[in-house]
C-alpha cells in the first residue's frame, strides 16, 4: 500500500462523458405481455392487425332501422316500426329487417345487416301491439328477444345513413399505424394495444446493471458486523442498485468480492457476461481500488482512471469481457454524486427513458460558495423553500465519509474549475439524487433533543439537523433555516425570528444502575479517579457543563480550568445526546453527560444537576409555511409530549 | 333492458370527490427488505441502533500517531517516527504505540487504541532503515505488516488530536433519530439504512385495487375475438391495471364476469375480500352496467350513482365486503379520465406516495372550445409546442367511444359548468393521463399514407392524426399542427408555411389477385355490376376519384351525379388507406378504391388510374422544432424510402 498508484493523468469531467458515451449499453429487445410491458418503450411500430371496432356498432340504446324510412319523422308527427327483435351487446344479429321494421339495439351491439342507421332510445316511444303503454317494461332484457315481435315503435326524429353507427374499423382499422418505435408505454398505450388484441410487444430490455462491492472492510446487511476489526456495512450496493432501478436499468447484485485479484476478476467476468453495464461500487479502501484497477487494466480495456473531479477522483472506465465498465468511488455521497452525474444518463439512454423533469430543479444559492483549489467540483446541497415559495440550495459539507450526508443533502450542484464561487443569491441548478427526491416542509437546526424528535415524527417530511445550538445561529443568521431550536440566550439573535415553544430538561451526569461509584455530583468529578465521557462544544448541554463547573470554581476561588483539567475525559467528547450514556453501559465510562431522560431510557441511575431550556424560534417570514405551521401546531401538545419523557417540561409552566 | 334505470338525482363533481374521500383505501402497513423498499413509504421513525462508524476511523491514508510527538515538524524539520506496523480497512489493529512510534493505516481503517490523530501520507516521507529511499515501494500492501517493523517515517507537518479521524458515531450515533415516518425511500434512504444495518424496513404497503370486467361482449387478450358475434377486446381492465400502478398501487385483475348477477356478485365479493379498494371496469352496455349497480345496491352500500360529468355519468361510488367500490365507466377513454380525475389521488393518498409534479401541466387553449348543455366536462386534450415553446392545447374530439382517442390525448381539462367556453389563448390546467405523458415531438395531421408511416418510424415520439387533406387545412389555419400532409393545391393555404417534401403515389382500382372480373378501368365500375369499396371524402384519393369521374363524365358528355349512381357502393365508404383493399381481400367487395403500393403488399390484382401528390408543409415558426428538424432531415432520405414502396417516388424526380 506505501506508494498508491497515482492518478497522474487525470482526466477532464467531459473526458469521462465521452468515454462512459463511447460505451455499449444497448440492452437489445424483449417481448413482454401486455400487463408486463407498462413504463417500457416500443421497439418496432405497432400496426393494427384488426378492424376496431371490428363490426358496424350502435353508439347508442335504441332502434336499428332504415334511415330513409324516418324521412319527414317530427316529435309531432313520429314514423312507426314493428319491434322485430333485439340485440344486445356480444349478440350476434340474427334477424333480417324488411320495410317498416325495426330492431332494438343495445350501445356497443352489431348492427343488423340491412339497418344502416340507428335512433337513440330518448327519441321514440314504444308503442304495445296490445294497445298498452309500457313504460315501466323491466330491464332484465336480453332473454325476451323472440318476445318482442308484436310491438311497434314511435320514432319521433329522422336519421341519416350511418347516424349513430360508428362503421368497422372507424376508430382504428387493420394496417393502420397504431404506435411508433419510441413510443413510452404508459396507461392509455397500454389500453390501445388491448383494444388490438395485442398479447406481447417487442420493448427495450432494462439495461443490466451488475453491481460488485469489493473491500475487504465491506459486510452486506444481514450479515453480524464486527466492528472493532473496523467493519462496516456496505451501503454502495443498495443504494446503486436502487439508484439504477429509479434510472431505468436492472440491478443485479453480485457477491460481496473483497481485495483479493482472483476472486475480484472472478466476479467481475461473471457480472460482465450477464449484464451490459458492472459498476464496482468501491471500497474506501485504497487497496480495493488499486485491485480492481488492475483488474481492468490487465483483463479488460481501461479508457480512462482518474478524473479532476471532486469528489470521484479515482473513477474508473474501461469495458471487460465486451460489457460496459465503470468503477465509482467509494464514499457513498461519492459514489451517488458519480453516479448521478456520468452513469445515470447512459443507463436512461439505453433503455431509451428520457430523464424525467422531476430530476433537476432550480434555485438559488443561500450562501457563497467558495471554490477549491480550481477543482471541478460535485457541491452536495440541500433544499429549503424560503417564505416566497422560492427554492433556496445550501452546501452540504459534513466531509465525503459521511454517509448521513445521503439524507441532508437533496442533490449536488457543478461546480465547474474555472468558476471561483457561487454568489449568495446566484441561480443554479441542482441535479437531484433521485427524482423523487423534494424539498423538506421543514428545515430545522440546533440542538439534539429526544422531545425534538417526537415533534418531528408528527410532521410530515421534516429536515432537522443536530448542529448544535451554536451553529443554529449562524445558519439563522444566514437565512438558511426555517427553526431553530437552541439553548441560551436567545434575545440577541441577528435574524427576525418568533418563539414557538420551548422547554426545559434536565440534564446531569449518567452512571451506571444503582450508581455503584456513588457519584454525588460534579465534585465527584473533579475529585475522583472517574473516566467521564463528554459532549462537543457545539452542544446546550456542554454550555450547562461548563457554567456549572463556573459555579464550582467560585465556590471553591478556584480556577476553572483546573477544575476541567481535573477532569479524566473531559475533552472526549461524543456526538449525539445519548452517545455518553451509551458509552456508560459498553463499560467506556463511569460517567457520561446526559438527559434524565437518557438515562430512564437505557436503565442507568442519574446524578441531577440542573435544567436547561431549549427555545424553538421560527423565522418570521416563514410562519406560513406548511412544516413550519405543523411545528407550530404539534408544539400546542407539548405537556402531552413531555409526560413520559422524565425530566422534561413546558417551559411556559414553570 | 328497454327502459333503463334512470340517473335521476346525479351527484355534483364535488359530491363523487367527497364520496371517495369517504372510503376507507388504508392498505396498512407491509416490512420489506431492503431492496425491495425502494419508492415505499416508511410508517415508523427509524433510529439509529449502532454508532457510524462503529469505530474511531481514519480518513485518510497515512499514518496513526500521538498528535503531540508531531509539535514543531514541519516540511523543511520534519520528525520521523519508527513504524512499527500496519492497519488496512477491515483489520483489528494489533500493535501498541511507544513514544516514537507511528503505524501506517488505510483510509477506511481503526485507529490503534493509543494512537490519536494521523498525518496523510502525502505530508510524509517513508525512510528505509537500510538507508534506501523506497519511493517505488511495491503497493500490494497489507500482507507487509510485519515487515514494516525497522522502517522509518520522516512527517513534514503537525496536526491537532483527532485531526484526519473520524471518531465512532460521528456520522450518525446509537439512538439518534435516522429518518422519520412519512420518508419516501429513494437510493439515498436505501444507502442510509444499509449503513446502519437495517434489514426490514416498516413501510406502507400498496393498495391493493381489485379490477373486475364485465360486460358479455367482452373478451380478454389473448383470447379469440368474435367479430361478427359483436365482440370486443376487453381495454379497461388492461389500462386500469396500468394506471392503478401508476398511482402507486397494486392492481388484481379478476376474471372476467359477464354480465350475469350471481356470478358478477362472486367476483365482486372475492375482490372487496382482497383488496382494499375494487373497480368495476365497465362494459359500454347497458345491462352490464344495470347489473352491478344491483349488486352493490343489494349487497354492498351504494354512497353515489351517477354524476353531473362528461364523460362518467355512469359512475358508481360504494362499499362491499368493507372494502371501497368505484364503478368506472365503459368506454376506455371516459373510463381513464375519471379515474385520474377521482380515483388515482385516493390511491396515491392511500399509498402515502404525492402526485409527481409532472402529472400536470399548464398550457394555453390553441382553439376555442365551448361549452355543452352546461354540463361539468372532463375534455379530452392533446398537447403540442409551438415555435416559441409554449405548450398548446387542442381538444380531442372523436367521439367517446374511440379507442384511438386514448393515444390522441395527453389528459384533461375540467371546464366546470358555470364556465361557457374556454377563450383561445386562455390558460389552462392539464391533468395527464400519466406522469410519464410528454407532448410529441412533431404533430401532424392530414393523409392516411404509407410512405408517412415510415417516414415517422424514423422520428422520436411524433405524433400523426390522418384526419384527411380537408380536416387539415382546417388545423393549419388554426395555428394547431406542426406540418401537414395534404393533397391538392397548396398555393392557397391560410397559413405561412414552408414545403419540405412531397411524392406521388399512383392509385387506382384495387381488385382480387389475377383480376378475375377483368376490370380494365373506371368504366367497368359504372358499366358493370361490380361491388365497390370506396375511401371518405375527406381523404385525397377520394378526391382524385372524383376528378377522374368528372373526366369520364365529360368524355361521354354525360352527368357526373349519374356515373356516380350507377357505381354499386359509391357511398359505401371506409376508414383508412388499406380498408378498401382489405375488404377485397376478405371477399366483401369486387373492387376497392387504394394504392399500388397496397395491392402489392396484400398481393391483389391492380389496375391503375392515376397518380397524385402528397406534400408535406411545416408552419414556417415551427422550423426549428426537434420533430419538423428530424421530419425535414429523413425527408432527404425520400428516394430509399420509396424504393420498395411500388408506384411512390419523389415528386422533385418527375
Amino acid at each position: 500500500m506505501s506508494e498508491r498508484k497515482q492518478f497522474r493523468d487525470l482526466a477532464a469531467p467531459a473526458e469521462a462523458h465521452d468515454a462512459i458515451a463511447s460505451l455499449d449499453l444497448d440492452p437489445g429487445t424483449e417481448s413482454l405481455p401486455l400487463d408486463a410491458a407498462a413504463g417500457r418503450v416500443l421497439t418496432e411500430r405497432v400496426d393494427a392487425t384488426l378492424d376496431v371496432p371490428g363490426f358496424d356498432r350502435s353508439a347508442l340504446d335504441g332502434y336499428a332501422l332504415h334511415a330513409r324510412e324516418t324521412f319527414g319523422a317530427t316529435e309531432t308527427d313520429p314514423a312507426t316500426f314493428d319491434v322485430v327483435g333485439i340485440v344486445e351487446a356480444g349478440e350476434r344479429p340474427t334477424v333480417d329487417l324488411d320495410p317498416g321494421e325495426a330492431v332494438e339495439i343495445a350501445t356497443g351491439a352489431v348492427m343488423p345487416p340491412d339497418a344502416d342507421a340507428m335512433v337513440a332510445v330518448e327519441r321514440t316511444d314504444r308503442i304495445g301491439s296490445e294497445g298498452a303503454a309500457d313504460d315501466e317494461t323491466s330491464a332484465d332484457g336480453g332473454g325476451a328477444a323472440s318476445d318482442a315481435g308484436g310491438e311497434r315503435v314511435a320514432v319521433r326524429t329522422s336519421v341519416t345513413p350511418g347516424e349513430n353507427v360508428m362503421p368497422a374499423g372507424a376508430d382504428i382499422a387493420a394496417g393502420e399505424r397504431a404506435l411508433g418505435p419510441g413510443t413510452r408505454l404508459t396507461a392509455r398505450e397500454i389500453g390501445l394495444l388491448a383494444a388490438l388484441g395485442v398479447e406481447e410487444v417487442p420493448v427495450r430490455a432494462k439495461p443490466r446493471v451488475g453491481i460488485v462491492s469489493t473491500g475487504d472492510e465491506l459486510v452486506r446487511v444481514g450479515e453480524d458486523l464486527d466492528s472493532e476489526a473496523g467493519q462496516i456495512y456496505d451501503v454502495n450496493s443498495n443504494a446503486t442498485a436502487a439508484a439504477v432501478r429509479e434510472a431505468g436499468g436492472e440491478p443485479v447484485v453480485y457477491p460481496h468480492a473483497g481485495d483479493d485479484y482472483d476472486e475480484l476478476e472472478r466476479v467481475l467476468r461473471e457480472a460482465a457476461a450477464e449484464c451490459d453495464l458492472v459498476c464496482s461500487s468501491g471500497s474506501t479502501s485504497a487497496s480495493a481500488v488499486d485491485v480492481i484497477y488492475e483488474v481492468i487494466e490487465e483483463q479488460g480495456d481501461l479508457l480512462l482512471h482518474g478524473v479532476a473531479i471532486k469528489p470521484g477522483k479515482p473513477m474508473l472506465v474501461g469495458q471487460l469481457e465486451g460489457s460496459a465498465y465503470v468503477g465509482l468511488p467509494g464514499y457513498p455521497v461519492s459514489a451517488l454524486s458519480i453516479f448521478r452525474t456520468f452513469v445515470a444518463s447512459a443507463i436512461r439512454e439505453a433503455a431509451g427513458v428520457p430523464e424525467p423533469a422531476t430530476a433537476t430543479v432550480r434555485g438559488r444559492m443561500a450562501v457563497e460558495e467558495r471554490a477549491e483549489e480550481g477543482r471541478h467540483r460535485l457541491v452536495p446541497v440541500g433544499l429549503v423553500e424560503n417564505g416566497a415559495g422560492e427554492t433556496l440550495v445550501y452546501p452540504v459539507d459534513k466531509g465525503s465519509g459521511a454517509t448521513t450526508s445521503l439524507v441532508e443533502a437533496d442533490g449536488i450542484v457543478e461546480m465547474p474549475a474555472e468558476v471561483a464561487y457561487l454568489d449568495a443569491g446566484e441561480a443554479v441548478t441542482v441535479d437531484l439524487f433521485s427524482p423523487d427526491v423534494r424539498p423538506p416542509t421543514l428545515l430545522g437546526v440546533g440542538e439534539d433533543d429526544p422531545l425534538l424528535s417526537r415533534l418531528l415524527d408528527r410532521i410530515d417530511r421534516p429536515r432537522y439537523l443536530s448542529v448544535g445550538s451554536r451553529a443554529a445561529r449562524r445558519w439563522l443568521r444566514d437565512g438558511v433555516p426555517d427553526v431553530v431550536a437552541v439553548t441560551g440566550d436567545t434575545d440577541e439573535l441577528d435574524a427576525d425570528t418568533t418563539e414557538i415553544g420551548g422547554w426545559t430538561r434536565g440534564w446531569g451526569l449518567v452512571v451506571p444502575p444503582d450508581n455503584p461509584d456513588d457519584v454525588a455530583g460534579l465534585a465527584d468529578l473533579v475529585d475522583r479517579d472517574l473516566a467521564f465521557v463528554n459532549r462537543p462544544t457545539a452542544s446546550g448541554l456542554r454550555t450547562s457543563l461548563g457554567n456549572a463547573l463556573a459555579d464550582l470554581a467560585d465556590e471553591r476561588d478556584a480556577d476553572r480550568r483546573d477544575l476541567v483539567d481535573a477532569i479524566d475525559g473531559f475533552d472526549f467528547t461524543l456526538e449525539a445526546h445519548e452517545s455518553p450514556a451509551r458509552r456508560v453501559v459498553a463499560g467506556g465510562a463511569d460517567v457520561g453527560l446526559g438527559l434524565r431522560a437518557t438515562a430512564e431510557k437505557l436503565d442507568l441511575g442519574f446524578v441531577p444537576i440542573g435544567e436547561e431550556t431549549v427555545r424553538v424560534l421560527a423565522a418570521s417570514d416563514r410562519m406560513e409555511k406548511s412544516g413550519v405551521a405543523a411545528l407550530d401546531s404539534v408544539l400546542g401538545d407539548l405537556d402531552a409530549l413531555c409526560a413520559d419523557l422524565p425530566g422534561f417540561r413546558d417551559h411556559r409552566n414553570r
